[in-house]
């Protein structure tokens, strides 16, 4: 079983050391790679071939793990090259994912949930071949979302309208109490029934949206247009909220 | 030390269970009260006076635990008598609380949070002689929030800023996942960052929100009119996400 990487961040290194196995051989290449990754590639354990074409062709499981922007490209150009699994990793929409199955034959839409470094990340995958990663489970939690691609982008946008909508009520009602000087009472009161990490957690999301307000804004404006829903009230308004 | 109830319902009865003490005698009156009423004080450890204004008189600490709506009205009616202190512990606004005080010399404003008949509920307070309570916290946990009367009911008005606000972002986000079948998955992968009860705490929020639609706007119509504020913008929002 050979395991290729194109993209060779936290992602793809963390990936080759939760998954220890004599059966797995893991490979990438250093073609047009910059020195940071290079470096990165000759510290993981992986087999370094010429080029990416050669990456996709000898990969039973091929895993795109790029930036975002450069996910459909890669797709675009390698994605004919891969027989067997091919397995995108990238933050992208619903949308980017469906373009990148256009060049691809056997996509599974996947992303990594939880910090990739941490002692219990979980891969989510769909798509009509996503059980075959089951395997996979020895070394790393897989959840099987469903045999629809695009699926588990979905989620993670649902997964987003949720949590960005929140910081945006945090910052309102925080700042509404901060005003007449009762917002340590406030997260008090509040962690009796939100639970004990609510004040710590809020504070942290409500620094985070501040400190990245227009990226914020940016997110949930690419929210409004995908759901494209006249349903979306709460999220329509913390999008106000935050460009106040 | 005497405490006086007027008002003989769950808060009444259960004060009497936890605060269990030789030196304390409590009173209260039967006077104009239904057959139920009277059965509770039956049942309780507790003094039945002729009139309530016997009751008012004789207090060091007086407690009115009635209605909302009959809140005021007890104050305006016995405030005068209480020559101790008068804790409110109805579920008022912060401007009943500031009318009640025009009637009352003593005045503590406070609520029970939790649920009284729980093991751990917490009775909040404000005014000047809060910390005169805080010999209770023997047998409840007293927390003094301030010297200044309202700031308990202005609380719990923040509290609901943000709670019902929540709800309404649950049952927005909630019913967009389930639009596109992903309702379980978007509580699973929430439950992963918010916590182990984060599903059922949602689905109890988004039921209770639903099955008293009504009450819940009333609820939000009066936290928009009390903070008279262009900056509630995710309130309002929550409010019109409601009468959808």
């Amino acid at each position: 079983m050979i395991i290729g990487f194109i993209g060779f961040g936290k992602v793809s290194q963390n990936l080759i050391k939760l998954i220890k196995s004599e059966d797995i051989l893991f490979i990438t290449s250093a073609q047009n790679r910059s020195p940071k990754t290079i470096e990165n590639i000759k510290q993981s354990d992986v087999e370094v071939l010429d080029s990416f074409k050669e990456v996709a062709i000898k990969s039973d499981i091929l895993i795109s793990a790029n930036s975002p922007a450069s996910a459909l490209n890669v797709s675009k150009k390698y994605g004919k090259y891969a027989k067997g699994i091919y397995l995108d990793l990238n933050n992208i929409s619903p949308d980017t994912t469906m373009k990148i199955n256009e060049h691809v034959e056997n996509l599974i839409d996947g992303a990594v949930i939880g910090k990739i470094d941490s002692t219990n990340p979980i891969l989510y995958v769909a798509g009509k071949k996503a059980e075959e990663l089951s395997f996979l489970n020895e070394f790393i939690q897989i959840k099987v979302i469903s045999e629809k691609i695009g699926d588990v982008s979905l989620l993670k946008l649902l997964r987003s309208t949720y949590t960005k909508t929140l910081s945006a009520l945090l910052i309102e009602s925080s700042n509404l109490a901060e005003g007449y000087g009762l917002e340590e009472e406030f997260f008090d009161i509040l962690t009796l029934t939100e639970g004990e990490t609510f004040r710590e957690k809020s504070k942290s999301r409500i620094a985070n949206t501040l400190n990245s307000k227009k990226r914020k804004s940016e997110e949930l404006d690419e929210i409004i247009n995908y759901f494209d829903s006249d349903d979306l009230i709460m999220v329509k308004a913390a999008l106000e909220r935050l460009s106040q």
